[in-house]
């Protein structure tokens, strides 16, 4: 074993969870966290989530073996570029961004070259709609994937990958771009779905007391990420727009159709297709 | 106490879990099923919903002090118009439609009248993705909304609303415009939103292994409904035609509006308007 210590940057709902995981894994090292709200680390280590609290963020990951960046995706490119001119080639840094194109990019220039440290594109599928160290969960990546998009080989990966899989996770490798249309489609488009059915629910009944109590599991779930907060989904938008434009307007064409079949044979078909897409799950 | 005799049309999902919340709540009379489908009545029979198996669905109902019409809509009206010339006035008819203007139309020559039977028109705000005796539960409707919209007095109305609380359920009156209004809102749309993203994502993706492995409980949940039975889903589409075009309309703009505001600040009016819905709730 060669990761004697872990410096976790943005110890929130993702960050403070791999470090709950990662002791309930029976990591031995030592995992130092940092984050720019005092609070959210204070909590994570109050959790367990962390040892120690890193004064200086910068020279808390030149003295670790691995990096974990954790939070939005403009976030964690931010990092990279801050930290990359202070690493060394046995370092490795990790990220568990949203979005997988615009990581690897900003990596290419930064990271895995001559006396450059080394860079796993990673992410979690796995979150709430609510965030913070405060709703952290040690099994928050049980029975959930972890995939890894390739960018250049590092002695490090293999055992951040075994401990990963520690967690409950089933690891797996996908091109970037492939992992960024695929989460189009089945993370930001039910979150972007979620919003806007919550957003015009507000607007249209506001606090309106009956909507209130008739509203049941179906509403309950299809509102859950309503929640989400922007702070997180700003990045996701930005960094992966055109894929999430693509299946809004695909949703908002399908819709139509939907629309204009209520009262046709049109309409047993999609519900087949439906039903044929949940069957398969 | 005055109902003695409940005969229950249409033992599938909503029907036996209501003959078993009877049970639970130890209504003392008999409960006498029928079912187009002879093993669906069998299977209620097995799990405690009925004592008795009809033969005679008119028969049944006949000799019955309360008579509760659970199916599809179109199911329920055409069990209206076979079983009101049958009736007499000191019998109470009840249903379980999720549509409540078309049913209160077609029950006003039918029933409430001079030598009439009663109506009560009803819709349990509870249900599931899959259908079926099999999947009946006692406890379906613990802790949801029974609603009821005004028809006309009958003497057994507070005796079965009675019943329906000790089930568990919140009763609550509405008018049956409102019901549906609302219904398409918070039940309907997320039905057919659910529909359309699992058909849509069926046509996309098929069976593709890496979408099956990457979606996680956001796709899970958001997709659930597409499990639901055209069978059912078929009458509601054209009962409640308008509303639910109303909705998917206003839909389908919502998501345009999102989709070309994906890096303006507008996104974050919109999610905060979601967390609003969200936080009330």
């Amino acid at each position: 074993m060669t990761i004697h210590r872990i410096t976790i940057l943005g110890t929130g709902l993702i960050g403070a969870s791999a470090g709950m995981a990662l002791r309930a894994a029976r990591f031995p090292g030592e995992i130092v966290g940092w984050d720019r709200h005092p609070s959210q680390v204070s909590l994570a280590m109050e959790r367990g989530a962390v040892d120690t609290i890193a004064g200086d963020a910068i020279a808390a990951a030149v003295s670790s073996d691995l990096v974990l960046l954790s939070g939005p995706v403009f976030a964690i490119q931010d990092w990279m570029e801050r930290l990359a001119p202070h690493l060394k080639p046995h370092q490795l840094v990790t990220d568990v961004g949203s979005v997988k194109v615009a990581i690897a990019a900003r990596a290419l220039p930064l990271f895995g070259g001559s006396g450059q440290a080394g860079f796993l594109p990673g992410h979690p599928m796995a979150g709430k709609e609510v965030s913070g160290a405060a709703n952290a969960d040690a099994q928050l990546f049980a029975n959930a994937v972890w995939l890894f998009t390739e960018f250049t080989g590092h002695p490090l990966v293999a055992e951040w990958r075994t401990w990963v899989e520690r967690f409950g996770c089933r690891t797996m490798d996908i091109l970037a771009a492939r992992h960024d249309e695929i989460c189009a489609w089945v993370s930001h488009l039910p979150q972007f779905l979620s919003t806007a059915l919550s957003a015009m629910l507000e607007d249209r009944f506001g606090d309106a007391p009956d909507l209130r109590a008739i509203g049941g599991r179906a509403l309950r779930e299809m509102t859950r990420l309503g929640a989400s907060p922007y702070s997180m989904w700003r990045d996701i938008a930005h960094a992966n727009e055109a894929e999430i434009a693509d299946a809004l307007l695909s949703m908002e064409q399908r819709l139509a159709y939907l629309r204009e079949n209520l009262k046709t044979p049109e309409l047993r078909d999609e519900f087949e297709r439906a039903n044929h897409f949940r069957t398969n799950r």
